[in-house]
């Protein structure tokens, strides 16, 4: 982990800090899991010393093989003397404070300002926090650093990106076919004499992401008609499209990284305003993906986007912040360990909001009429690799199922 | 909301604190879930003062719908003032501590001590909590309240519980169904031509889990022979049974509320150690079963369960602490919103060592022999209920899963 390790230092100069500690519930927690990679550790942390040597620190003997297979030097049990905390019986906040204190001595660092990442139950960092800061410590925030350092994509991290991203595409184009299959009658879609709901085609993406190793911790959207006309409503279980609705189709399951697609589909003859607003929203994906590029703001391209549809009669938030009808959120995210990581599409100065080589990110523009009850939204997840743009999830984008073969 | 709220009002009154405060990344937060119930939130706050009415408050207008449906009070973001702190660009450590203040204030609380819960970012959470401490409010570890608050399940989450372990006992079934379907060969189990590796049964549990609503945020166990004597392996996906090995099979996926369930399996004759450890271990989990009751302190059925293994001849943690052979875990531990909560089984003097009614819990013991490369462990779900202990997961503990049927 040297490269990291060098941007690292870069990062903490600029803190003023001398080291960074991450505590972690486990070796996932988005900002411990590019250091150890994938192995299985509970509770465990990380000291990186500016300029010097970073330490796993383990709490069970168990957990020795799986620590000593990442390769960092480690800090085990004994070194942190866990037997003796937990003879003494210290409660939580008391034993992670005095563990951390040991393992910031043990890896030589003077008392100092350190930046704090990981992630973790608030009473217990809180009473951790106020144990350190007795002991001399001075704490700084250090998650947005975390964020910055993983904002470039590894190799591996590319593959398990693009391995989600394979399985995702496999889901979707499993609820496309389902939806093409289906008989479209007036009262709502019917498969195998059955009515297709919302829930039949959430098990069956559910059990095709599965089959590839993905989880859905965040769960996912399948949202027809009015409910997808709201972008945070995930779609009623028991409901059933009907003919000329629009369903809003939106899946973020996680292998080692997340993965991120949406696509939104019609069965029969769309309205007119539906359709329309189709083909503005691609129009609107196909800029954002030609002007994705290292060194642009994501920010700009946001902005971009809704002029664009403010000039095709679509209300945006850049003219009208509070609007919930038009284009009501903003245009992607940096997609990692967590579904939500840098570059920022938000208004940003700093480095998160610019778009940079190897960098993994969602493009996402929609359209929303709650009143009409239709939404519309295409998602893609995309590379920005050394040869240029990469799109991880080359699907179809037509309304209708039956075009995507 | 009510029982929550009694029971809270004495363990803040124990903490003299005036108010819990939960942090939580989304409504499905451990500490939170029980206060919302079912609905899709994102970053989220909890206030709850002692003998007032607890509030929500959440922080995107579009969740206005779910923070209403949760019937609690809420705190939106206008009364939050998150367009302010938007608009100015506090970073999120700013920003949450200051929504913390207003949220307090807001809900009439006077600077004093406050109890705080919830999980997010280490460092997001120390810059909030500094900067709570400089407006004058004295914080107080508060997980293990929140902890003790819902260690007694409620009728929704027993019932997210049973569905979650009628679910994993389905997976356990497909899994010894496609053992006893194998042609065990010399050089490994045989299904259909190819090789039963142990990647194919993951695959199979996951589908079957996945059908029934049920994701595996924490993976799973299926570890064979000298990877199952390691209670910690998680068991290598190419790895193939054969014929008298031990195979450990550990499922504790995630609905709404986890589910925990092991059962042990070997195909052909075991040897005469494993089938033994085997018996051994079954009459430990039936003397646990008849054992676990309320008013009983977990540890004394775990040091009993040692006492009669010690009799059988194995070595346990009972008297030699870092054994690695023998009997080298706890007993159980609750299950509720994480793997791991209340009841718990260590050596505690306090009431989350006692058992209760309304308690979901495992009980699990196992023997391992990394020398001898076997490993046995058989793990039921347990509830507490009115009537006296109900096993959540009754299925069968035969290690030959053709006796499956």
């Amino acid at each position: 982990m040297t490269t990291a390790a060098t941007g690292l230092d870069r990062q903490l100069e600029e803190l003023g800090a001398e080291a960074l500690l991450i505590f972690a519930s486990s070796s996932r927690d988005a900002d411990l899991a590019r250091w150890v990679g994938p192995v299985h550790l509970g509770l465990s942390l990380l000291v990186a010393p500016r300029g010097g040597e970073p330490r796993l620190g383990f709490f069970t003997p168990m957990e020795r093989e799986e620590a000593a297979s990442t390769g960092l030097a480690v800090l085990d049990p004994a070194a942190l003397e866990l037997p003796r905390w937990t003879e003494e019986g210290l409660e939580p906040p008391v034993l992670l404070g005095t563990v951390a204190n040991r393992a910031l001595s043990l890896a030589g660092i003077a008392p100092g300002r350190v930046a704090l990442a990981g992630h973790g139950p608030v009473g217990v960092i809180q009473g951790a926090c106020a144990l350190l800061a007795k002991a001399g410590w001075t704490l700084v925030p250090g998650n947005s650093l975390s964020l910055l350092l993983r904002k470039r994509k590894t190799p591996q991290e590319l593959a398990a990106l693009r391995s989600a991203a394979e399985g995702t595409g496999r889901a979707m184009r499993e609820v496309a076919a389902l939806l093409a299959r289906a008989e479209p009658r007036a009262e709502g879609l019917v498969l195998e004499g059955e009515p297709l709901t919302i829930a039949r085609l959430r098990a069956a993406a559910g059990r095709t992401l599965a089959a590839h190793g993905l989880e859905q911790p965040e769960g996912n959207i399948i949202a027809p008609a009015e409910e997808g006309a709201v972008p945070h409503s995930t779609g009623t279980p028991d409901r059933v499209l009907r003919p000329g609705e629009s369903l809003v189709v939106d899946l973020f399951p996680k292998g080692r990284l997340f993965a991120d697609l949406s696509r939104t589909f019609c069965i029969g003859q769309p309205p007119e305003s539906l359709a329309r607003a189709h083909a503005a929203v691609l129009d609107a994906l196909e800029r954002s993906h030609r002007a994705a590029a290292p060194g642009i703001r994501g920010n700009e391209i946001h902005d971009d986007v809704c002029r664009r549809l403010e000039a095709a009669g679509y209300a945006t938030t850049l003219s009208q912040p509070q609007t919930t009808t038009g284009y009501v959120h903003g245009l992607g995210h940096g997609v990692g360990y967590q579904l939500h990581e840098y570059p920022t599409f938000k208004k940003r100065t700093g480095a998160e909001g610019v778009l940079g080589e190897g960098d993994v990110f969602t493009l996402e523009p929609g359209l929303y009429d709650p009143q009409a009850g239709w939404g519309v939204r295409l998602e893609d997840l995309v590379h920005l690799g050394p040869d240029g743009p990469e799109n991880l999830t080359p699907l179809p984008y037509d309304l209708d199922p039956r075009a995507w073969g």
